[in-house]
């Protein structure tokens, strides 16, 4: 068994993985973004004192998925782009003095891609990219069966490849990153914008959020019921998201495109005009070759993932 | 010793390369377009002929660089995009026959990917990205010491990375391609039709020129002598150049980028502007890890390349 950990900007996640990749005591809770890294940490511990505690003996390890740049060589955690206070932190050296278990840490999208490749959709794929789009958008890439992560650790930040120079400020400095146009949170401030500017054309999005804010949900669910306004947000969203991934298969020619994270629960909704647009902007030559799917974890990848990487990392 | 051969849409070259990357005997030639695959392979079988009858003794294998898509798996070429005739040639089974030489066909760029990464500016690097300006826009990749081909052999198109949506229509049938908007033939284009739209701004270069099309060389020419027009064209060609390099830059997050082809002995004309771009459009966690350099053999990487896989692969 390996106590596996995910640390996400909204959400954290605790869970026992065994081999086959069953997860067991999964534990959830919200990310208390005033509470910055000492929150976290303070909470992680406790929570994995419970957890071992109930657990059967044979806890050999813990992995890390962390919400934010990690330098994997070093075992630090850079930054997060969501919550104050994680610059430069042994996370995993942290933990092994608390719960007395080595620990691994790794960017959550490499993570990710990791765990669908060993357990999910990627089963048996030796080229695979993987896309998560939730909060942020983020990515991860196997190449030959095992994740590539550049020059210093930190390939694969599909999240902000430059889709519209010139386009909305991103949290990384730069104008019209993907993240920026295409992410649960851009798409929410998208459809807010929509609905300010034409209010006629809102009607619809705004009676189903019902006072709330919002949120990429709401636009895939009124997209459902037809309605012209989301519509028009999905497929804008799915155009953005096409340039993307066409830059990555006229780069890569991966296998295999595998999308994660909440928004990708949307299912065909999302898929079939993100098929369409990839292959519009993809050289010709490669368009044969697109598969783009669904992940089979959208919700566990990282946890599979990090928990695949102690395993043959330290144990 | 290694016959090499460099197939191009407008020159092709032939030498013998020893171990240590020296080439003897070079030969070259103009590519008959009109002439197709046909032309091309008789020509190439008698300068072959011609070379080895002067050649030393232990010419032991044939390693040919091409100017469009190979599958290196198969060991065939699928088409040029420059030529007509050659769909689905089997040119190293036709050279061995015509030879008696054992052959090996790897794409152009690729091939010079390699040749800078043995013999040239990346000597040392793991991973390495290598862009070739020339009549078109190629690049290969190299991850871990070796080429990366990706889930068909295709991996590495980076002169049709969308670059902008819309844009002038590319030869592999998109718009916008980097290829449309930054290769030699482009940059010659994007200057007529300056020249035409304002011809008042497109003195300098038309007498530069002197009746003659206007080229990338001539545009980088009146640059250095501060023509203005020339200036911003270079600038312009440098963004679109950028965007596509920090695509690149926040994919795989290589070593270095080394920028080869007829177009990149501009030097520091072409290489300190498109820096600036580059960084300006990649990640800023990015920013610092950017190196782009001059290719060490602009002329003869992909002889070099081709020779060192021959090497590799048939001896």
């Amino acid at each position: 068994m390996i106590l596996a950990i995910d640390i996400g900007g909204t959400h954290y996640k605790l869970g026992l993985v065994d081999a086959a990749g069953g997860i067991h005591q999964l534990r959830t809770g919200s990310t208390d973004r005033t509470g910055g890294a000492d929150w976290m940490i303070a909470r992680l511990n406790r929570e994995a004192k419970e957890l071992l505690e109930q657990a059967p003996a044979g806890v050999r390890a813990c992995g890390i998925g962390f919400g934010g740049p990690v330098d994997f060589a070093a075992q630090r955690i850079l930054s997060s782009t969501h919550v104050a206070g994680w610059n430069e932190i042994d996370l995993p050296g942290m933990l092994k003095a608390e719960l007395g278990l080595p620990a691994v840490v790794e960017n959550d999208a490499n993570a990710g891609a990791l765990g669908e490749l060993r357990f999910g959709a990627g089963q048996g794929c030796r080229h695979l990219v993987y896309l998560t789009i939730s909060t942020g958008i983020g990515g991860g890439i196997i190449i030959d069966g095992s994740l590539y992560r550049g020059a210093k650790g930190q390939a694969g930040e599909r999240g902000h490849l430059p889709v519209l120079p010139g386009g909305p400020r991103c949290d990384c400095g730069n104008q019209g990153c993907l993240e920026a146009l295409a992410s649960g949170k851009s798409i929410g401030r998208r459809a807010e914008e929509a609905c300010a500017a034409r209010p006629e054309r809102g009607s619809a999005l705004l009676a189903l959020a019902a006072g709330a804010a919002l949120s990429a949900e709401t636009v895939f669910a009124a997209a459902g019921q037809g309605d012209p306004l989301a519509l028009e947000l999905v497929d804008e969203t799915c155009r953005y998201l096409g340039l993307g991934l066409a830059m990555v298969v006229n780069t890569l020619s991966p296998e295999l495109i595998v999308l994660g994270g909440g928004v990708s629960r949307a299912g065909e909704a999302l898929l079939a005009p993100l098929r369409q647009h990839t292959a519009a902007y993809t050289m010709p030559a490669h368009r044969e070759l697109i598969r783009v799917e669904q992940a089979r974890h959208p919700d566990e990848a990282v946890l599979l993932g990090a928990a695949a990487l102690a395993r043959t990392w330290v144990v």
